[in-house]
């Protein structure tokens, strides 16, 4: 992302899913982990997600808790053509605006569909709050919106993502989370002394232990996590030491986030 | 779920899911799905999933937040032995009580593991809040718990997933969400219109409206919701008729959720 921060700069964001088809397990959510990994590519850090139903009242009060909270949000779903779509009225409703026909939203929907097919419920998809600016939508033309720190994206992974690869060069992104990973046969509770005191020496990291199960397989992925390189490197090789020491064969894990 | 509460009475739940490794993109979350189905088939309604990180204080906000809001809360991740592990002592902390070193739990865990293996990272995973009640792990010994309407589970999913079905049938569930869906080949704005006179007509029923994109074929597949099989069935006809005036051929749907 081009407008970088300083390095020590902590830049936040919180990932809003609306939809119920996620909440009855209907639809398996690809959205966060996609957006978790675009954004802490640019020096924003992914601190929370949240799915949440279709219900305005729950989603304006959602919509005014995190962009306080977190420099960044982004919604997916609920902005297509049906009258289950009711995300723009909503966050036009969080931020006390109108939800407007947005002309060059209007323009770009004529020129998608045939000539008569842009009905009332296509029109749906040109209305965006009041001050919000249009995000380009290479696939489908109806677009995402910003407004302030909020970005408003489909729910469709392959549009949701078309829109995000477009927008993300204009965030403000602060340090960026560097990371390494070891993996290694032994058990969590094996390693799990020395990693405490591992941690205890590298308080500006934050050392991450997940148990894997393959077939006959298990051990530990140990992922070293900071914005500093050298300190990360520094870990690892005390990292691999320790697991040596107890026994076991520390294997280097392709790149982690 | 044996003990059925009234047919029409809804029953809530949410899922926390707690780790670092989804939020940094490292990991694809597959719990929510699993949990969303499973809650569901037993009339319970999940409306909330939220993934916060590794930090005790966030997990004690969120955890004190939704116990009070919904009828049951769970929680996956956090409760293995090494020192990213902090859900027991974060869900004591919430409840006010003391984390204690649970005898049953100890004995549980000196059955798993190698005389002498049993360290003091291992015994973590046998300190629950004071009066919670085990949940038996069929897998890996160390137990899930539950204190109150919080049931606090591990991340990975296969052992999640074992601890889940042993204890959802002591859920009070309430009326079970049915549904049915309908797919066809028109576009969601060909359909919106008519889809809304349907949705208002059956105002006790839920109409969920999805595009769908798989190679040169598109389309909606239209889910409808609810407690009442006669209204769902009859608002399917009324939908296959609608598809039917468009221009649609409209195609039963596996069972949905």
């Amino acid at each position: 992302m081009t407008e970088a921060a300083p390095a020590t700069e902590i830049v936040t964001a919180c990932v809003l899913i609306i939809g119920n088809e996620i909440l009855s397990g209907r639809t398996q959510d690809e959205n966060i982990a996609f957006l978790a990994k675009g954004l802490n590519e640019g020096g924003v850090r992914l601190r929370e997600a949240r799915v949440i139903p279709d219900d305005a009242e729950t989603i304006v009060a959602a919509v005014n808790e995190v962009r306080r909270k977190y420099n960044y949000v982004f919604t997916t779903g609920g902005i297509g053509p049906t009258h289950d779509d009711i995300t723009a009225a909503c966050i036009a409703e969080a931020f006390g605006v109108k939800l407007i026909l947005h002309p060059e939203a209007k323009r770009l929907l004529e020129g998608h569909y045939p000539p008569g097919a842009l009905n009332e419920a296509r029109l749906r998809m040109a209305h965006v709050p009041e001050g919000a600016t249009l995000l380009p939508n290479p696939i489908s033309r109806a677009p995402g919106f910003r407004i302030e720190n909020v970005f408003i994206l489909p729910g469709v992974p392959q549009i949701m993502q078309a829109i995000f690869s477009q927008l993300r060069h204009t965030l403000h992104g602060g340090a960026r989370v560097l990371s390494r990973s070891v993996s290694c046969s032994l058990g969590e509770g094996a390693i799990a002394n020395g990693l405490t005191a591992l941690q205890d020496r590298y308080a500006d990291l934050e050392i991450g232990s997940y148990p894997y199960f393959r077939r006959a397989d298990f051990g530990t992925t140990l992922v070293i996590r900071g914005t500093d390189q050298e300190r990360i490197l520094a870990a690892v090789d005390e990292l691999k030491t320790l697991i040596r020491s107890l026994g076991g064969d520390p294997q280097d894990g392709a790149a982690e986030n």
